[in-house]
């Protein structure tokens, strides 16, 4: 829980009876399935880049974690009386962008966008489970869980910039990128989307994040992700 | 159980003492692990092509069981106290290649690889199955379970000809261009490993195809792609 919301009202399983915030859990579970569903995917794809067969599978695994956090939330979803595929449908567009222009060139960068991208996604999503009932929160960092990839790519990435050194200032600018437009996305998926909107900041409700709330929170991803980029040893 | 193969001698459970039957089998499991593995993870690659998140979830589906196929097969490996990463890797470059050259560039093209593609590749698998004890066999039957892939993919290139008469021809061609990278594949990777050659091909062993055998089992295969691409309405 963070300093911001622990001392907040917080949502409970009642109120899913409340239509407005029906709709914006139904939007945040929406945007976090069609993440782990490209998710999903995209670390396949991603695994095509992998030197050896080993890697392959590692990632395969993976992978496949992603896809059954998918299913799960899509029978939440689907429990609340939403179509997941139309609860998705508003941010797929977002999704799809953020993987184009995060789109790895090679084995390396793959794995920093393992590293650094999904741990931003991930760091996200924690901090506005916050926001929501315990059963929708307690399903949120279920599928946030960490299959052990974080370690994997950390591990491999460490090996890589110590057996090169070039390869530190590459990693480093790919590492900027993906801070820059995963936040870039986040804010344009909040800010087009007046339901979640609703969830996340409140707007009268009495429920979310006052301005200055979510701006820290965004300062709390950005600071994180520093640390992590400091962990390789890389410039932020 | 094909002609060519029910009148002759069977391969037994016991067989696998045997260091050449064993490697054989070694052979067989290892080619077939990896056909899954990255199987696995080109499906999911060529789910980025899906028009909807409904498709996307439903390649997604077919490619999780790939890699369930994949882990049961390595775990089958281990047992024979194999390396199942060993056992792949005289087998990837050729299964890379076919991958490569049979990379579809759309999603209709994606649809025929699965429906004509694997089909070949799944044909292939199950007459050599007859080949081998029934222990093995039964695992490489189970693993080529059709999961409803090849009527949910000609469900939709169905409807996509029928809706745009151009189309059919271009799938022809690329379905004459599936078969024939399929073929020439399936020979180089037979001709090229010795212990695959051994298990599948009679060498002296008094099991195995003869060469009019193997060459009937290609003319099956050929028969049968030329049927599934009729069933479209497509010439083969």
């Amino acid at each position: 829980m963070t300093q911001e919301t622990s001392d907040r009202p917080r949502r409970t399983q009642a109120d899913l009876s409340l239509p407005a915030y029906r709709r914006g859990v139904v939007a945040l579970l929406g945007v976090l399935s069609y993440g782990e569903l490209v998710g999903f995917l995209t670390i396949a794809q991603e695994a095509g880049y992998a030197p050896s067969s080993r890697d392959k599978v590692t990632l395969g695994k993976v992978a496949t974690q992603e896809f059954s956090h998918y299913e799960r939330l899509a029978a939440r979803l689907a429990e609340l009386g939403a179509d997941p595929h139309q609860a998705m449908a508003p941010f797929t567009r977002a999704v799809d962008d953020w993987h184009r222009r995060a789109a790895p060139t090679d084995w390396l960068e793959a794995l920093m966008k393992v590293y650094a991208g999904n741990s931003i996604a991930n760091d996200f999503y924690r901090e506005v489970a916050d926001l929501v009932d315990e059963e929708t929160r307690t399903l949120i960092r279920e599928a946030l869980e960490d299959s052990g990839q974080v370690e994997f790519a950390a591990g491999e990435l460490r090996r890589a910039i110590a057996a090169d050194a070039t390869v530190a200032g590459r990693l480093a600018l790919w590492g900027r990128r993906l801070i820059g437009e995963a936040l870039s996305q986040a804010q344009r998926v909040a800010a087009e989307n007046d339901d979640l909107m609703g969830l996340l900041v409140d707007d009268g409700s009495g429920y979310g994040l006052d301005l200055g709330g979510w701006m820290h929170m965004f300062t709390r991803l950005t600071d994180a992700h520093t640390a992590r980029m400091e962990a390789l040893g890389l410039s932020a």
